[in-house]
């Protein structure tokens, strides 16, 4: 199969950064969805062309040579409130909707903002390694890949893998936990020609930085915790810094992969293309999907979830 | 057919205003959809049980026998941004999407919100006359019902008659023309039993009011219009003076209704409830639904309505 051919159909030679043209490589991506939406047996699986992959394994970081564009998985569309996340101890990493109390968990609006205000998603190969300590912020990684917010203009689907420019990032620490959350533009969205690090985010969205970061402040007080916290005073940190945290995360999950790393607790390895002790085979990794639920009708959401907060 | 009972399947009793109990009348409406949603031949018409009606000339503007509850007809939910309107001149006046340039209008998303921020409608059997100079603000009306913003947490469906409570209104002065708009509460919402005037809205909802300003100053800048300036310098005005202006707006439609206006134009009188000259029959009125373009798919909606627009 021509996959090379098969993604220019969707995603034309791009051209990025001043002049130079930048190829991006193929992203023949697709999604299976199982289970009821917006129910706990939700699924969404990942394909490349026919075969199944992990978003966290198997969709490389970089989408170009030149390591300037890179992969992003979308777990919640802009304006929506479905915390949808990439399982990482699920074999094969579907996304599946994070549970509170035992229900589906969707996020509160916050005044004036409507669900998240990004796309947000995960840089796939990154990994918050719970046991390191993050020199910038005393504090250990979260165990999740990293997250992305994905500032673009058209909404995004869930499960849709984007190619990104990275931007800059703000080092959220919630609940003890440094989360970096990496600001970052679609390639392919009018604006990211006059984006080019973080400063021109203030320049082109003024307020959007400030928003965010009272956003992640915010977020989980209707749901009765804390604000969270940020370090740098919440100052979003520039291009090369954030590329540097990418590449540090991007080597933490390329210890994870090679045994490197002492005990990582409830994580799934399998993966279909990366070389190495969790390398499972098409036929093993279809029938973790066929075992699982089947299609059925998406649950009704609970309008309260459409109510807004007002936290001061 | 005994509306009544079928109506108390959908309103049970509401209690509203401090102890009393305040029975709200049978609102057994549904709409009849035709032509393409997002195309300029979309229409929503309206029928109370089996019988079509005019959602501006027969549903009644109060809604209980003490004139504390009235009726409001959603053109415009919450979040959403296709510009949809009673048609003041068609006959039957459906709902139909306000036409720019040829195209069928979606109002910008202005930073940091996101399409309409409450569910946006017309209180019926209301008309700001066109040849009145409203003593308020020096301007005449707008020739449309009075605009109201149902300010509940739940998203409202196109077409719906909610029954509200009246808190306040500010008073929009758009393109020189008084457009007043009026808040209120789904009497139903677990909040409307707080929200009893206007200065409530602020003390539930902090920052509300100033963001509703805020929102109807910037609407029409990225269209490349001026801003919108406000009577009162955007102060809100209470529920007394609210009160009046909305018995004010009913009393010029009914003389509207009653020919006691000079020259209305693009106005179609045609009712079915009404007494008056512009009755039609039901077989009249089923004709003019059966010539209207048949249902038809969704027109897709350009992705560029989700664009973040920044006014300074």
């Amino acid at each position: 199969m021509n996959l090379r051919s098969t993604s220019r159909l969707i995603f034309k030679g791009v051209k990025l950064l001043s002049a130079r043209a930048v190829t991006v490589r193929s992203m023949a991506y697709s999604i299976e969805e199982r289970g009821s939406q917006y129910s706990l047996d939700y699924r969404v699986y990942f394909k490349k062309g026919d075969k199944y992959v992990s978003p966290f394994h198997d969709v490389p970081l970089y989408a170009n040579a030149e390591k300037t564009v890179y992969n992003a998985i979308m777990e919640v569309p802009r304006w929506s409130n479905a915390k949808m996340e990439i399982s990482v101890a699920d074999k094969l990493n579907p996304i599946k909707q994070d549970v509170k109390k035992g229900k589906a968990r969707f996020v509160s609006n916050v005044f004036p903002y409507h669900g998240y205000m990004w796309n947000y998603g995960a840089l796939p190969q990154t990994w918050e390694d719970p046991s390191h300590m993050d020199p910038n912020t005393n504090c250990k990684g979260d165990n999740d890949p990293l997250d992305v917010c994905e500032i673009g203009y058209r909404v995004a689907k869930r499960g849709e893998v984007r190619q990104v420019k990275v931007l800059g990032c703000v080092a959220l620490i919630d609940e003890g936990e440094t989360d970096w959350k990496v600001l970052a533009i679609d390639v392919t969205d009018p604006l990211a020609e006059k984006l080019n690090d973080v400063s021109d985010i203030e320049t082109e969205m003024p307020g959007f930085l400030a928003a965010t970061v009272e956003w992640f402040t915010k977020y989980k007080v209707p749901a009765g915790k804390p604000k969270n916290n940020f370090a740098f005073n919440g100052k979003a940190m520039d291009k090369d810094f954030t590329t540097r945290i990418v590449a540090e995360t991007h080597d933490q999950w390329e210890k994870l992969m090679k045994n490197q790393h002492s005990d990582p607790t409830s994580i799934s390895r399998a993966n279909t293309t990366v070389a190495g002790d969790y390398l499972v085979s098409q036929t093993d990794a279809a029938g973790v999907v066929a075992t699982s639920p089947p299609p059925a009708p998406d649950t009704p959401i609970d309008p309260i979830v459409d109510k807004w907060h007002y936290v001061q």
